[in-house]
């Protein structure tokens, strides 16, 4: 059995994440979707609500399970019996850090990065854009699952309050 | 049962290549390398020569085979149930063809791509690059499989006879 | 009255190049579609045939025109007046070697040029990979005008004959 | 008519700035030169301050005017019927992420993105990098216009005192 | 007699800054190591403590000098009559970046820059990713000299007292 | 005594190469000016013609002299005691490939290799481009040193004629 880990911020998850994590599910037994923990950086998600997102829209996608983790991306895929991280790569600008990222991993931890590239028409949402574009009323909700939709709208209206 | 195909002209294979092709069959149980046939392109080795010494180098890798295929990459995956198809990224430059690629065969074939970064040490290799320096006498017997060395040397030496 | 030139080998027209033409012609009065004549290079379509589908696709794009041109595009771009040449941007792989071309025709004939970001979804066409597709059986009828598409059927099966 | 807009944050504005705004004057009836404004950052110059300056130095550019804008580009754009925004090019690098917002621009506002490559002579210049090196007692009064370069020192020496 | 400077934080010096300063040695005659000081950036080690640890680990090196500069890159060549900037430089992504300061660089100060290829294995390594590593207790101890793996593991280790 | 070769095809020099030789000139004792020779490829001048054209450009430089080779640039290092390949660099998307050939030249030779950025208004230019705008008429003597726009004139008089 092979297991994958799709690690991210996942503030809040989107259809370009759920496009690479279907993806994943398509060629991997088992996926572990992971919400890196930064303590330093306030989200608008806390990660029990990113946790509880990501649960919500991979519901139904067999292998998928979600996970967080605060330390090196390495150690939780050594922990869990993880062969490869697997990442969306959306640009050939994106590839010179992620090439710095992959190389690093493979040597402290032995673990291999996979990359899939972005989709036809997702491979423009980043969540930090799509946060933006929604607080200033831009209409994003083809571009979120509908579920994530509804809750960032919520907690934009709370901010206003 | 998941299996991959890892595509390239490998004429003849390299370090490089090898060391997708390892890093490939320890994550999935099905490696297939298969030998792009370009009728228009003479190479230094025949299909036939390319194959023989890419058996002889991954004979100790266990899933991996070795065939040829002269017409869509997605066919041939489609036709041996093959899930994805697996290459080396060396630098952003490359990126850009790539994501055309993978979009265009997802397009036309739903079948995916995955990246996996150059390793340490392998980036710079490229088949034409080191039949050029071979030709000028260069030493690149660190950067070849031992066989394939000796093959190319032999090669060289026809030419010049 | 505002001017502008999309130049390009258009062998053949597929809907990368007709999202930058229509984009163009909401934007500006005037948009020759400019097929580059290379004496050199022995295209699929001829100069004419590529001419006449170009005709066909933007025969209701108001504004829009069509014709050929074997020298520098700067000469022609002055000898017609237009004021700018409009070109799409796929990735930043494309970037430096379109702002070698920009800066050169910006130095020798005082005209301009302007990029337009590819659209979602036609960002990995390109008439060359097209064609290695279709003349492996591949589908790529959603990849292009349907008149386009018969055509090419057509050169294809003319081809096997 | 056809009007674009030239957002930045203009703090201050240089000949680069000038260079794009000056481009797109000579193509397009109407260009609003827009300063973003930004509540989390403080500037160097106020909004009030920066949009003097860029009304000193295009005063003599027919068809220019200068506003600021505190939402979404696409909003603005719309507001005021303009069809498309232009912004300069630098290099490579900065294309992946404006490929994205272009493409997100035209998603939620149907509004589109044209770029202009930098000129030979003004590519390196930026706002951040100007300042830091005029801080620093360097030489820059060829890269700004003379009253920009003159309200730098004065500010410069203002923060000295 | 030529000399360079090589600048950065060097917060603290890797295997990667070595292998610059060491090839830089093998071509020019003198090469100071220039420690740029930012008082807006806290870093790891203090400027006194980074000179400390490059003067232990460049002092085998015949010509190579260490020093610290709060200023303006050109001045200090201009003062201690250093012809060029030595910089190593990793991908592509970086070098729109560097292209625009070695360019600022040659027009406010008339100091030229060079740039050496990162060196095979040493290439994906950054101070700021080492120390996130190390932080998270991974093993570094192969990337950085054996002095400055002790001094970091101290720095790390006082920090969790 | 410090010495670096600049290798080119130099089918003719231009402006750019010039700016290049120029600032190697003012920082090595010794630069050797190598036209490359490539026997598969049939240039618009004779290797001897590049050389002299060179000679003729460069005389006023101490340091400077002209030479070919048709063999690795390592050995013509080597045997000429020359410490490092110094070449310009024009964009990112040329750095991936340079990157690849400078790593390929340190592990066969051992011998390093400098990129300078290209100058501001140099770097748009490239022989090939150069020939092609001229021989269509194109104006390119501002690109040239003037004995080489003479002689490339004439030599497209000669082709027409």
């Amino acid at each position: 059995m092979t297991g994958v880990l799709c690690p991210g911020s996942y503030d809040p998850v989107h259809n370009g994440h759920l496009d690479v994590i279907t993806r994943a599910a398509a060629m991997f037994d088992e996926v572990v979707v992971t919400v890196m923990v930064n303590p330093n950086k306030q989200g608008m998600f806390t990660v029990a609500e990113r946790m509880e997102l990501l649960r919500a829209v991979t519901a139904d996608l067999p292998g998928v399970r979600v996970d967080s983790w605060a330390g090196l991306l390495v150690d939780f895929a050594r922990t869990h019996g993880l062969v490869a991280i697997v990442k969306g790569l959306r640009g050939a600008a994106d590839f010179d850090y992620e090439l710095q990222m992959a190389q690093m991993n493979r040597k402290i931890g032995g673990v291999d990065t996979l990359y899939l590239a972005t989709g036809v028409g997702t491979g423009y949402l980043s969540s930090s854009l799509l946060k933006e574009v929604a607080a200033f009323g831009g209409d994003v909700a083809d571009l979120l699952p509908a579920v994530v939709h509804e809750r960032l709208q919520q907690r934009l209206a709370e901010r206003r309050a």
